[in-house]
């Protein structure tokens, strides 16, 4: 973007945001506030209303989707949160601003989501249960592309990134399950491919040359790592509650439950396998590790609840568990060098080609599907073909799903690269080349010296502090 | 406390508490056994019996509250044991002796609770899920409160701490839920008012005027900062799950759910704007985002089963956001300079004023409330308006919510003089002002050695091992 | 095994596992693609014919379990994983080879189990979500035995070590509860009994009488205790969730949730206790802490869905805890010294006899049984006494109770020595006893250098910056 036309100042810019970080977040809550005030108010099932509906309370659906809407939250929060921690001097800015983007993501989204897709006749967004999970999804496409700038951007940034963002989604997601009416209940195509794109295409914007500067602290230490694998473990554990949080009451939430659960084993065995493979004596890299064994479960998102069968889903986790890894080996390093594309968390091998490859496997299965194998009543269950789409033809809605999936990339990308300029206007507070991946420039970050031992005056005399050896010697150097 | 009747040793005690420390755990035990074996059965839900009813499994209160009990439960063990992880040198102590607490308290609360307000009327309490969740919830009470002694008290006082907290919190729970018909189900007045008062005071009686000796170690590491914000997340993420387990079935928990959930989110962002805001150069600090995030779910804990709407919860959480960083910046350090009390974790501005805020928020959302947003039997079943509370109205019902709040906050004052008293008597192992916030002192704390490399003889000779270098530096250092 | 049979390799084996580890994971993970093909189909309830059947969604058997299978999947890979992260340099080994046995083992369970105990008549498996809560549990088992030889296999070692533990355990749990018709909902006998001693009759075979040269990376630090904490408490808080998971619907979870609650609280209480009186000075023992409080969990497996009573489950808790500590302070130095079994992670005290316990437990329980306490029904619904069983009387089920423990135990150690002597081939890149409990072995790690620190030339310029000195201090003794 070398001749962009918006003026982009090099130069180090002023990392205070002791003013527009503050203004930002006000302004924007004050304005959530007002229209929360004007539009949102409780579904039939969440209003005080509700015990006159003479039936009985367990079938509210909150009980359906609750403890998955819990799981979700998880990966959102922890899971997003801690994965991106990885960096040896990055974590409060990782787990911190996902906790920003989310929280003001996840109103911003009822609010987006509500007008485009759950507007009542009487110009309410009425909010229940599945509202708060699909904010939830909604967040998680923001979260997907922070992880290409993460470390490289200002918090004022990461919040223009997620209103931009939750707008575009909200957009992609109407144009897919309400125009197309696609099915993505995992969202592959709706969260991930779209905010893997999303999220490339303002890295690309963004490109800073000169982030080499910043490469003693683009790497983990050893406690970093596991602090990461807490995130993966979170994200992958609940995968299968994220596919199935949204799907059809009873089986189809059964099934997209199970299908992810065997989608994500297959893709650890072939993610171990390709990252001791293409390693110098066999050794496992941990990005491959934390990164690539959730592949799995973003590819098999369309699909999860369709009739993918059991050695369906382990087939895609198979090969999504290969292609990830060969994408940090290989692809990562070329997107960076030739199509000055710099992604921190390798959004690109574990969201974008997986969720592209997501949306294709729900397209074939979809136009695969047959009423011998779901059943008449089941088939037309399953892809809710009904109303205006009673006479849609499994190929047909194949052919849709095929679509959706190039209407995500395209919104991501499009949405992206306008985002990304928007980004680069020299106003935001954004961190020089040599200061990225650094933790201290938004951050009051506690010093790191040697605790001064404990004083145990009264029965411990005899105890052997090792600590005060080594500050001792810390503190003589220093002095010569 | 200057003149306190109790004698009070200030001088260093012995802190091995190798007799007193199993004495107690062994005593309590074996008394909860007993109790447990005069007093506590099955409730007919848990029951074997249970199959003779003639409904179906699903109706069984298990399904409506375990999701939620879960998550509560790692609120409990994680969530409050992770977020005092946050100093240097006494993470073992935070988790651990939290640990310790959770494990007590509960068992005494089954009881307390059961004897004051689930005897049956054969004399026998009988539990089910309702009660373990309402244990829980009873422990959260003592956990708040040692938050406020953190680092300062041998184990020893944590669980004289937790035996009366305990039996204050049944009594608070008791006059506030039964006596006084009041609605609490997050708990903003019989939790958090109650256990951050109860906790304040206690500190208040404990005041060490020398605690600036262990000032070194009242301060956190990179790390430790990240372990607390395990603790954090845990329990924002499942504040929903808190503030709605005990709600009534269907709209109820489906409504404090979501109030719980939008509050949150809102505190978030004016966490994030004041801590910006009130720092030099606009850093933010771990602090903040540590604890005041959290006020919001505090502060709807009442008022979320009600009919608070959307924006009425965005609004609780935006000034309780605001309202809690202000404290931690200026009250904490006046209440430990002017009024002697000494706060670890800053329980006064997560729980103690949020709680207040929380039951007066609730006062007015029930005194506001009106047949048309609730329904004539929505009005009924909210606020059990049955029986011999057939005829109060929402006005009345207000003023009784008033009361309760002010019924917390005096118990836990009252309390937590008197449990003060008793803790400074100098037989409990107390520390040494110079030996607060060090896990050495009751705990086998690993070296700190840096682990010798390994020998790769057979196929990782060139391997370079940037640690040999910086052992034998320190070792060398140390020899000379 | 010093006259061993098979050949046994003392010298260093090649360590590279670049072949051997990508050849076991392809070629496994290729058969459990076909054999799911061949074998494997949804169950009724997740197939999508399932909308024919007319009953409510809500019954559907996936809302009664799934929460409880997402706690147990948490307790497998997060709970399992970070319990084992305490050594100082084996985290990535713990919690990434965890993960490996996990998403292998899950998808061969499924396999094994099926052809074992869910054979459709039409020759497939049907899945559910009961079958994969199972295929969780029996990945336990494997889990468990991995801790004994932590640190001292490698990960191919690994593969073998669970594609015959999840093959027993189909054996065992074929004729435990198929067979013998006895009940272990919570796997006491049949995952916690045969587990422990499938791991420690390993770890007798595998024994390394040189081990003592890594005996400085055999130890925790600090943040490394903290990371194993997160792995107990989850373990600790979810484990209601796994006795419970496969219980009968109603009732039975229900009072196995609160029978399992209550044990390991009582548990908790005894480790703290015995840890105190038998250390010197008083001081606490993480390794207690961390292992011990789970003690209660496994011993109250078999019975939990039993009416044990309250008390009943306290009593349990209570002696498990001390028998566990007492376990790790006398116990295992025994095994080691003199039975030359070397048990990393102490499984003998947290598995092996507290699932032996369990497994007794249950027998009395069972034995005890009265149709005044279960009622009539109540009794048949809760050991399942119809069909062919209809005439047992609670008496006899005790005693296959107790024959069902003592097969566990026998097939562990009978199916431990044989896959022990797999194992010692000199094939599987095992490690040299001097390179134990290192994860540079099988890992790339990162360096552990000190970040540069940030030039922050904008608006920072003023801020001290600590590290600075430490690590030129570092690099100046380097050079001198």
């Amino acid at each position: 973007m070398g001749n962009c036309i918006v003026p982009y100042c090099d130069g180090p810019q002023n990392t205070n945001v002791r003013f527009t970080l503050p203004a930002v977040c006000f302004v924007w809550q004050c304005a959530m506030i007002i229209l929360f005030g004007v539009f949102v108010r409780y579904d039939e099932e969440s209003d005080a209303h509700w015990v006159e509906h003479n039936i009985t309370d367990i079938e509210n659906d909150y009980y359906f989707r609750y403890p998955s809407f819990q799981d979700v939250h998880v990966m959102i929060f922890v899971g997003f949160g801690f994965l991106m921690t990885f960096m040896k001097r990055y974590g409060f800015g990782a787990v911190g601003f996902n906790f920003l983007i989310g929280a003001f993501g996840l109103q911003w989204a009822l609010l987006m989501q509500g007008w485009f897709s759950f507007l009542d006749k009487d110009g309410f967004i009425k909010i229940g249960i599945e509202n708060i999970i699909n904010a939830d999804f909604c967040v998680a496409g923001c979260l997907i592309a922070y992880g290409a700038v993460l470390g490289k951007v200002s918090p004022v940034q990461v919040m223009v990134l997620t209103l931009f963002g939750i707008t575009l989604f909200a957009v992609d997601e109407f144009i897919i399950i309400k125009v197309l009416h696609a099915r993505d209940s995992g969202g592959s195509m709706v969260i991930h491919a779209f905010g893997g794109y999303y999220g490339l295409a303002i890295s690309w914007v963004l490109y800073r040359p000169n982030l080499k500067e910043s490469s003693q602290r683009n790497g983990s230490v050893y406690h970093s790592d596991l602090f990461a694998m807490i995130g993966t473990l979170f994200l992958w554990m609940f995968w299968p509650s994220f596919n199935s949080a949204i799907s059809d009451h009873g089986d189809g939430q059964h099934r997209a439950a199970i299908n992810t659960y065997l989608s994500l084993a297959a893709t650890v065995l072939t993610t171990f396998a390709i990252s001791s493979l293409f390693q110098k004596h066999g050794k496992l890299d941990m990005v491959h590790i934390q990164n690539s064994t959730l592949a799995g479960g973003v590819a098999v998102g369309t699909a999860a609840e369709f009739m993918l069968m059991p050695y369906g889903s382990l087939i895609v986790g198979f090969f999504c568990g290969i292609i990830s890894v060969l994408g940090y080996i290989y692809v990562s390093p070329y997107l960076e060098k030739k199509l000055k594309i710099q992604d921190t968390c390798g959004i690109h091998n574990l969201h974008a080609v997986p969720g592209v490859i997501g949306g294709f496997v729900g397209a074939i299965t979809a136009a695969a599907a047959t009423e011998s194998v779901y059943g008449a009543k089941g088939l037309i269950n399953t892809f809710d073909f009904v109303d205006s789409y009673r006479n849609r033809t499994p190929a047909v809605q194949g052919g849709y799903q095929a679509a959706a999936t190039c209407v995500a990339v395209c919104i991501g990308i499009g949405g992206g690269i306008f985002v990304g300029l928007i980004l680069r206007m020299p106003i935001w507070g954004s961190v020089a080349d040599d200061n990225c991946f650094e933790d201290e420039v938004y951050w009051e970050v506690p010093g790191e010296e040697v605790p001064v031992p404990p004083v145990l005056e009264y029965n411990n005399h005899m105890a052997t502090n090792k600590n005060v050896d080594v500050m001792e010697s810390r503190f003589t150097v220093e002095q010569s």
